[in-house]
């Protein structure tokens, strides 16, 4: 069983993903997953007022009680373009059709180029070649599928224990670039054979998103494509989870999280360009909104994050980022840390024989950044990425 | 009189720039602006909480009802930095000593490298010998003497009569990085021989930056240093302005405006790495707040800069950032324009033989984007420029 990874890892789920003929060089772009047994599932997706089709279907579907499938493309995010809202309707309906589900059962979801008409016949064409072969191994299959500018397949699992059945959560996601929150970033799709309502599920992936997924930035552009969704299949057997409070619902919200952040983590690390993975810890601050506000100005200004690929510890341009973000604070009791070492301590820059501590922290993969405000007890932690010449080179020529 | 360029190109405003010791390879570092007779002057600030020391200290000093001189020191900023407050009020003092003026009557900017204590004897001693070097010809080398990672000297003029007399408006601004509004962004400084009471120019200086100098975006950054001065010093002999309405009043904010937009476009056009100088304009909004919000949203998009760096009219990320701005509309209202060319209009992506004359369109430097919203009649227009390799270089490695 050692191959059923990712969203296939609890019963019940099978996948598949394969090239179709939207990407060039036999690269995948085609996936599916698919619960043998009606799920209860839920999602957020995108705010952007600009949203692919794909996502309005899809928020239509997933107000139906039961889900069986998602269908997912890559190459093409089916936004903007020409008959966008039939192809997506068109995709769906296909995939319903050939795995014997209802259309309202039935999720799209498609990444990629925007504005660009999706080619309809090759994806249809596809589906239908594409069902025969989803199975319980075929989790990795998907999420490979799935992947635009990313570099590295993006899974996590999780086990925990519900009365006395054993439960999984499996997940995959994509995302490099156009990551930023105010949303649910980027496709990511998590399985559980646990059993929960509808109602429960909905506070479970609000939940989850807050700290993770709305946690990160690569680039501060806001994608039209992004869903974040999660099946419940209760495969498994365990007791029906039927409130948003309790022990059992603590133990899955808190697993389900878990693999929310290490996704989330994953789409950090992994976005266009990156060389660093940088984590942004505001703490001391007046309330959970106004520190993640200081963390999320941090974490996506250009200034910190390409001193940060010039492995220089221009730590001015934190300070500097931290005060444009609309939260008043009072430098002389703000403190901020590179690693563990303290550059700035109320209203002192402190200099010496740190500058070389941090020099040497700042050539490592992982830096943490840390800034607190000295005003009360609320915290936030967020990740980004930095900013390099790959960046530009990825998103110059990303359509050629 | 062909060299009373920039700011000493109105009566009675001498200027001097060089080299001090800041910076390295004799380049000039510190600059000197002077009325010789007391001027009326105000400015707006940056709105960064982390603001710099010479920041504090002008904010103060502007509210006296006389000004008469600035002293500007670019490669150091002086903000959050060891002695920063003390060493922004040595070099007001030393300048208004040398200059036989009062404290107060002095301003002091800085702009360069934040976190780093200002050599402030090296700019002492640059002071004094500065001094006597103040002449009507200095305004460019008092430009020069600004620039930090600018690439070219940035100064605009204009003339106007007021009642029988020949009025000036001269200025220069720095400013290429870490420029984005919510500010007077960067150091610009706009002198003029007019005479305003200081009410009035309170005004014009509110509604000149209003359109100019706060519609400009490089990187998003809120720099902790960025102020617009206006100096007024009545050398003209012009009838003194006492009312912020009537025809001489619209006449010289019609001209102030002008330099202001001339200048801020300059900033933009030398973006730190920019090779293209993009005008972005949103029309048929319902008010001018929100068409100012989606054109900022479109100009501050690392996808759509990137996207225009590498030629590629990828118009679909222009209305992604347009969509996650906060302003709603409703997309089968858009109409989007590269240039002269429509690629989408009410909702319908607009293709065909339209892509190869935005190809051409997209090969020169400058470019025009525009969106029509189609729910009203307000517009607004901003300026920006590509992101590209450069940018990543220079501020990655800014500090070596």
């Amino acid at each position: 069983m050692s191959n059923r990874t990712g969203v296939t890892a609890p019963i019940g789920f099978l996948a598949a993903g394969a090239h179709c003929g939207i990407k060039k060089d036999k690269i995948k772009d085609l996936a599916l997953i698919f619960s043998d047994r009606p799920a209860t599932a839920w999602g957020v997706f995108t705010t952007n007022i600009v949203k692919g089709a794909p996502v309005i279907v899809s928020k239509e579907h997933i107000k139906h009680p039961a889900t069986r499938a998602i269908v997912i493309n890559s190459g093409n995010a089916n936004t903007v373009a020409r008959n966008d809202l039939a192809n997506a309707k068109r995709m769906a309906k296909t995939a319903a059709e050939c795995l014997g589900i209802s259309l309202k059962e039935t999720l799209v979801a498609s990444t990629g180029v925007i504005g660009e008409e999706l080619p309809i016949k090759i994806v249809e064409r596809g589906i239908l070649e594409l069902a025969p072969y989803l199975k319980p191994g075929g989790g990795r299959d998907a999420a490979q599928a799935m992947m635009t500018t990313d570099t590295v397949i993006k899974e996590a699992t999780a086990k925990l224990k519900l009365g006395s059945k054993n439960v999984t959560i499996g997940s995959c996601a994509k995302g490099a670039g156009m990551i930023h929150p105010n949303m649910a970033t980027m496709l990511a799709i998590i399985t559980t054979d646990a059993a929960l309502t509808k109602p429960v599920l909905k506070d479970m992936v609000r939940r989850a998103n807050a700290v993770s997924f709305d946690c990160i930035s690569v680039d501060g552009d806001v994608s039209t494509s992004d869903m974040f969704i999660v099946m419940a299949n209760g495969a498994s057997g365990a007791p029906l989870i039927e409130k948003s409070s309790g022990q059992r619902y603590s133990k899955i919200l808190d697993k389900v999280t878990g693999v929310c952040v290490d996704l989330a983590q994953q789409i950090a690390r992994d976005g266009e360009g990156a060389t660093k993975f940088i984590t942004v810890d505001v703490t001391g601050a007046a309330g959970y909104g106004s520190a993640k506000k200081v963390a999320m100005s941090i974490a996506a200004s250009s200034l910190v994050k390409t001193a940060m690929f010039g492995e220089d510890a221009n730590w001015g341009r934190i300070l500097s980022s931290a005060g444009y973000a609309g939260v008043p604070f009072d430098l002389k009791k703000v403190t901020l840390k590179i690693g563990n070492v303290t550059l700035y301590r109320k209203g002192v820059a402190i200099s010496g024989d740190r500058a070389k501590k941090v020099k040497a922290l700042i050539k490592k993969k992982d830096i943490a950044v840390s800034l607190d405000l000295g005003q009360g007890r609320a915290k936030a932690r967020v990740w980004t990425c930095d900013l390099s010449y790959d960046y530009i080179k990825i998103n110059a020529d990303y359509r050629t």
